[in-house]
């Protein structure tokens, strides 16, 4: 049985560090933030977020502080890595080091994919990983299992996509790892060049049912949810191939007809040309009501590892 | 009659959205904030405010921040914009599409002169414009009359005058929208290439009782107010187009000898040279003091938008 | 005999404006903040501090800034001056003029040796000098003290060097104007490019016990406190220099067998690689400890100035 104890003091470094009842209660404690995310609450008062964002964010730093205030908690931090002193040569270990007496929990981001690892190794306060590099983001893999909870009822027997670039996009190898804890047919639709990380596969293999593929169009039909992101110009050598490629897996309104009436179309944002505008008026569209299970599922989190559930 | 309910939701982008009685209403609520503004409140507990500003600010931004916190509620956004998605090519639609899931009102600056009536549109909650590039700033506006009435008791009758960068100045457009609904006379102070935008005096034609002129040294011995704004030497094609004028519009304890005993020399800030240091110590020097209206005019705005009056 | 109330509204400029009496009343205030700094309290509740860093910083800027949210009170600021209206020409006493009316308390770092006496000069509310250019860094001295009282139950009598770079730090700047106050052997150990300014020597003669020295091997037995500072290589005109001196007062675990077994090793931080990373694990150890203490001084220093202890 898991309590809301264990998760005193924890870090939140890898989707791989939790199991399927742990994740379902995270969720579920999410789902009990709701009120408190419209009217606040006093259950952090006295507490300090801060927040170290060594690559820029909108999204995810304010979610967490958005999440810390509703709670009636404070936040101190950086928005970049420019004002701190890692300029004038700091490790990043000794930044930790430091910062963790200012504050009760961390959330870091942090161009390095080993970051948040040793993040946690050296800071006696809970760590929240919000992007090691290219390898992991495990609070927007745990609100996109919040987002289609909510969309579907459950997310076990689900037909799901991960379309686009699923070699350096971090948000897809925590949602597949955490995917990995339920009964999903999963679909990794990318470019060749662009195709799922092997050391990701590795760690979930045989225990996530997937299918790679380069077509979207045939598999569209059967699809309950699809996750799309964004193709990087700049991960391609060169321009032409990623021309080719770009266009295969753009969304659009009428794309969309060969789709599921109740196909959600998802996306960890921000959207660049990808999603067409024409779909986001569509039932389809829940990528921007995706944003709003980032507060809470952040508020659960940051309840949960400083105790105060 | 207007009533607060009135403001709840509402959003604040230009001033020609707003009549007298509710300008006055407005002003009337701000200076009720006096007292809050000195020993804080929890009018605004719980509640968050997101402020967006992707040109820079001292003033406006952090005039929000305090007035947020002198009511009790938080504060989360960015002081500028290469720490946001915007670097990575997200529309400014879908950003404030995502903040409005983190924030109760939003305030926005933003270069461009139709972002605030953008942003408005796609939220939900209110919208504060914060400065629509070179087009309007209402808040300012409303800060200056609540100056202009604490320094003189009324705006009626008033002989004001707007002098420096009447094209360019998104204050003084704001302004003379304001005026427009007052009883006043108006000099519109500058050199040739830097009038009032026509746009503007057609916005308010038949409104509004003023006269364009470029000799400041004349009609200042008339005046109640005077509002200075920068020139700014980039608007200028030629050097020598700049330093004609600069100095015809330069304020001094000097050129003050020819004023009114009881004239209030006004500007938005920053001041750079157009009014002389010396001019600081005298009774004229209203543009600190008129600082502080601004975080009474802005708490009133959040706490009525909010519907918390 | 000091009283609380001596403190309120005072500017905390130069250490050189505080009697021994008065740094011994801040300190046991400081470490009457010890519980608070773990469970918050509402003693600043409804005030402001404003954080106005014209340097890059972490750890001042957090630390005054958690420092506040631990009394209950709320922050605004700038971590960088290109944010602020510094960027279209502003003078620095117009930006703290307008900035104290939106605050109850500034805080400031800024490049130039005179800009925290300018500032107090100019606000009328308290202003904290949070580093002057290479002058001073007077919170960090008191935290220096409350570090080394905490480790050795008293300042007098100690053993004390200070190595590095005296004469840009500010940091040993501050530290020496405290310990003239004290019964201290105050050892100034630095290459001859760097020894103490004379300036400072010149403040503090006759009050000071100090001996200057290039050679820390030679007393390093004797030491109680070793306080290490970072040497830049920018200081030196030929990197040659840089190289031939930069060894000579690195810190390691070996060199740290002369030392006396209860010596405590100190550095303001950032850390580049004069402590190396074997001594962290040593109870010689105090650097990270010493961030701690400059919370409950930070917090000490809001509470008195703001009149709330």
């Amino acid at each position: 049985m898991v309590e809301a104890s264990s998760f005193k003091g924890r870090d939140v470094v890898s989707m791989l560090d939790f199991n399927r009842e742990e994740i379902d209660f995270i969720l579920d404690k999410a789902s009990e933030m709701k009120p408190l995310a419209e009217r606040g609450s006093d259950l952090l008062k006295g507490r300090i977020l801060a927040t170290l964002f060594f690559e820029p964010s909108t999204r995810t730093r304010l979610s967490f502080e958005a999440a810390m205030h509703r709670l009636g908690g404070e936040v101190i931090g950086f928005a970049q890595p420019g004002v701190s002193s890692i300029a004038k040569g700091e490790s990043f270990e000794d930044t930790i080091r430091t910062v963790e007496n200012y504050a009760d929990v961390i959330v870091v981001r942090h161009p390095e994919e080993d970051s948040a690892v040793r993040a946690a190794r050296v800071a006696e306060i809970p760590v929240i990983n919000a992007g090691s590099g290219p390898w992991e983001h495990p609070t927007q893999a745990l609100l996109d299992l919040h987002t289609i909870r909510e969309a579907k009822g459950r997310i076990d027997g689900l037909n799901i996509a991960l379309v686009g670039d699923l070699l350096y996009g971090r948000t897809v190898h925590s949602l597949a790892f955490a995917l990995a804890n339920y009964d999903v047919k999963l679909y990794l639709v990318s470019p060749p060049q662009l195709k799922m990380r092997r050391d990701v596969l590795e760690k979930v293999e045989g225990r996530l049912n997937y299918v790679e593929t380069g077509d979207l169009k045939s598999i569209l039909p059967e699809l309950d949810v699809l996750y799309v992101t964004r193709v990087q110009k700049e991960r391609f050598p060169r321009p032409e191939d990623y021309e080719a490629v770009k266009d295969a897996y753009r969304i659009d309104r009428e794309m969309l007809r060969d789709a599921r009436e109740d196909l959600i179309v998802m996306h960890p944002l921000p959207r660049v040309t990808e999603i067409a505008t024409d779909v986001d008026e569509t039932p389809h569209a829940w990528y921007f009501r995706q944003v709003r299970h980032g507060l809470y599922v952040r508020m659960a989190l940051l309840a949960l590892v400083l105790g105060a559930l």
